[in-house]
């Protein structure tokens, strides 16, 4: 492609309303750069790792809920988008992914930084577009123009997801001194209006009929991103119908009243007291993955009679091996227009769930109310204290764990982001950068010691911002095997599941500018919290013993009077 | 599979003589974890970060010349293997790279760490191999046992390169309390004795008489590990035929009597000074990349009569665009077979290239002689202090380069290596630390600030030998940008291409118990040096200014004395 072309690429872009472009330095890739960079509606940053580059791109994508642009040289430097990009397709997020490539006759001619690119995503993207090398015949130019938007417009069909464009490109990759490209406005650009997703009346109408056989209506909702009016839906269902609504952390449903979210404290698969009293007729799921392992056992040993996941388009998962029925249509419609279906809530159902919720809650408060000094007792007092408005990250593994059993506050005006479409730990502290880097709110990350040295390039570039606070709990190891049965019976357990690792974030903290706290009691975690809320950006490091966190999540687990005699 | 299934895998390793296994955590992964772990003929260690994982178990290969097996746990872990899988299949190093998975059944069922695992390294792997779930049925076991030789051989068969074992597994994943599982002797082991790749007689005597046809004979070596028989037989088939012999540092040939090896410096593409008289009539070929850029131009534009490419096997690349004959036979019988076959050799020709040698070497230790300190002056001094029988590992991008324009002395006992295959900044550190885990000679790395911050993680774990030197040159940015005409004509130089970074080496050596040696002029360097080399492992690091590195490498250019006026 010609320097015109390319600088085409993101006037097209920008014609979508892509705003936001990361990019990891590369000669291969320089047009795309001069490109973006040169483009006034586009914003671009520039980060050397291309693993957490895209994890940072992942985090924009999350929270301005629009597709990023991500651009990288040819080589390795495209394997390294790899996890991010997984992460994208199974989180459903918009990723604009350029690799610069060079051209077809380059390839495996032993050539620096030369990969087999084309489809280098496999099955991780949901479309893979390569481009046309020259672009002078008037049709490689409308095709290479026109792959662009397809290229955008695939990104944001539901399920939304990455793209690959691949861009091979043949020297001179620089304009020449003193030439100016212009970026020429005319260029082609199709946009797509997408339907609605609602229900029609007749199937309003005859899924009210069908609704009307349930007295004992589940809905789980799965990982998704903050919404009020499905919020407010949900809830005017659920009062209609008597249905009891189950939410995990990460499906953001905790402000909905009488919202379950302590199940996992008080399910346990087949073991459930009261399973029978718990057992759905009808379970009605929507969005994506589920934290709570209690509740899958649960589910899946209490199957319903039936099961609605309610979904608009795409590949339907059956995690709980009951799903019955595939309705196409936006959970928001779906909820508001059967609300008005039923008129005699049955509300003996949600009663036994309610009182559970009760009981699970104050067993928990009492529980964490310890004077105790460990991952459990200062999560609990760390999660009620973040403050208003926050996004809140949680990193796996055991972050989102905890975070989960404990729950969020129905007031708590906080939205929850999780890399749950994957759960790897690799990318956790680059996806809340990139959250952070778009919005004004505070961002707040909790993290394992694993999870943030792993992913530590997540802080290596020019543009860490202001409101961006990391809480670590380490426990130089991944902590989770000592709380897991199989591993924490064998020899094996120290050096090969949990992998002591000795560093503590003080240095790190020093190396890119940020507050550091450290913390070892819980007064100290009550002196430091409103600084490390109120002051720059910073670490809070939690420091505790892996042995002790063990022992105490065990009497949790032992005390609980949920536990199966 | 079941335990004692997966415990097998491990024993078949074993019986093939597989010695290393390089894992990285995980619950998925515990069966395999526990099978090498407790196999009494394996090592093995573990590393958090899955790319650093790879790399280290790369750098493990590339000095032991023998398979290494990968572990790692289902989901993303697997994608952060892809950058040194790519390299491995570039560089053909043979990998065991055992994936695990979950059961194809809850592939896409919303489960953590879950992806599609199979044949997610595309192109990049010579093969990819999936595991039977369940292995009771013989037939299963008999194909079980059978692939794990199929895939240990085709690491190894020629080009070697990576091969993927995907293993999906059911709980339970850890032997009961109590339960011991012993390793069944056995097993179904598949060995294969492979071609010697030797020329027949007929055929030397054919090559022979065509060798006659030609009195301008130009040897390229590519990247390949140190070998002195080659050496030796390179040597005498060069003194038979007055071939001329040039070598990049990667190559290993510098011991090789009267190599050429400071080409970069004398050659300039079409613009080189003599080219003609420089122009081979038959060039010969074997080994992988080349580095030098002025070599390749130059070979382009003074095309050979005839160009044999000599290897045993597999794909062949052109990077001249003048391949002519593919001869499959081992280089070293070649060159042996060969040299026997001509009795009277031009000498003309390789006067002119040893002239030229000769010229370039002057120039250079002229140049460089200076009292200037900057990134060249440095690494010359550096590259003739390095100890005698060391390993030394050149990063990209710009540290392999320097190295390979200033060259090693034919008396110097060094081993090299690089990433040449996909040239990629990700894995240098980590490739350095498998390297000398492998060996007890000295293990040094030349790397820049980018490549050492970018594969950070390579240090991260507790396995850091006593054997590892690493010297950054730290120009706080990818100074390479600063070095090439098109990107330091551009206003986006700075933020976009180099890349400012502020980090210094100093807190990550204190953060991996490395002792640290800060250099910022000739007479730091020469006080450090010796005790650099004799403490133990450590980070030297010379800090320069790019402004000042791309000023004096400027005046390198125009002062040469093979620049075309």
């Amino acid at each position: 492609m010609n320097l015109h072309a390319v600088f085409n690429i993101a006037e097209i872009c920008a014609q979508h309303g892509i705003k936001e472009v990361i990019l990891s330095p590369g000669s291969r890739c320089a047009p795309l750069t001069l490109a973006f960079v040169r483009h006034p509606a586009i914003r671009v940053r520039t980060i050397s790792d291309e693993r957490a580059a895209a994890f940072i791109g992942l985090g924009i994508a999350l929270t301005t809920r629009q597709p990023v642009g991500l651009v990288c040289t040819s080589g390795t430097a495209a394997l390294n988008y790899g996890p991010a990009i997984a992460e994208a397709f199974y989180q459903q997020v918009p990723l604009l992914v350029f690799t610069a490539d060079r051209p077809a006759e380059w390839i495996d001619q032993l050539d620096g930084q030369t990969i087999r690119q084309e489809n280098v995503y496999g099955a991780h993207v949901k479309q893979s577009f390569s481009f046309p090398v020259d672009t002078q015949h008037p049709d490689t130019e409308w095709f290479a123009e026109r792959i662009i938007s397809e290229a955008i417009l695939a990104t944001q069909a539901f399920p939304a997801g990455p793209v690959q464009l691949n861009v091979p490109l043949r020297e001179p990759f620089y304009p020449k001194p003193g030439e100016t490209i212009v970026f020429k406005k005319n260029v082609k650009v199709i946009r797509e209006t997408s339907n609605t997703y609602d229900l029609s009346i007749t199937q309003a109408e005859q899924l009210g009929q069908e609704l009307k056989k349930f007295s004992r209506i589940l809905i789980v909702a799965g990982q998704q991103p903050l919404q009020t009016e499905l919020q407010i839906a949900l809830h005017h269902f659920a009062q209609q119908t008597g249905a009891v609504v189950v939410a995990d952390i990460i499906s953001n449903q905790h402000a909905v009243p009488n919202v379950i979210s302590h199940h996992d404290v008080f399910l346990n698969g087949k073991a459930t007291l009261d399973g029978p009293a718990l057992q759905p007729d009808l379970l009605i799921t929507f969005g994506l993955s589920n934290i709570s392992k209690n509740l899958k056992l649960f589910l899946r040993a209490f199957s319903p009679r039936e099961h609605w996941h309610v979904q608009v388009a795409g590949k339907v998962a059956d995690p709980f091996q009951s799903v019955s029925r595939v309705i196409r249509v936006a959970p928001i419609y779906f909820f508001k227009n059967l609300a008005f279906q039923n008129q005699t809530p049955a509300l003996k159902y949600a009663q036994v769930w309610l009182q559970k919720e009760a009981a699970a809650q104050a067993y928990l408060n009492q529980f964490l109310n310890q004077d105790a000094f460990n991952e459990f007792t200062v999560f609990a007092r760390i999660l009620k204290n973040i403050p208003a408005q926050s996004l809140l990250h949680l990193a796996n593994s055991m972050a989102v764990r905890y975070a989960n059993i404990i729950g969020l506050e129905p007031e708590q005006t906080v939205e929850v982001y999780a890399n749950r479409g994957t759960s790897g730990i690799d990318g956790c502290t680059s996806t809340t950068v990139g959250s952070a880097l778009s919005t004004d709110k505070l961002t707040v990350l909790i993290t394992g010691d694993l999870a943030f040295f792993y992913d530590r390039n997540g802080l290596w570039h020019n543009y860490l911002p202001a409101n961006l606070r990391i809480i670590v709990l380490n426990n130089h190891a991944g902590g989770i095997f000592r709380l897991i049965d199989g591993p924490k019976q064998q020899p094996e357990l120290a050096e090969f599941f949990e992998t002591y690792q000795p560093l503590e974030a003080k240095l790190t903290a020093l190396e890119f500018n940020l507050a550091y706290f450290r913390c070892e009691n819980l007064q100290q975690l009550s002196n430091f919290l409103p600084a490390f809320w109120s002051d720059g950006p910073g670490i809070l490091e939690i420091c505790t013993q892996s042995e002790q966190n063990a022992a105490f999540f065990e009497s949790y687990r032992n005390q609980s009077p949920f536990k199966s005699k």
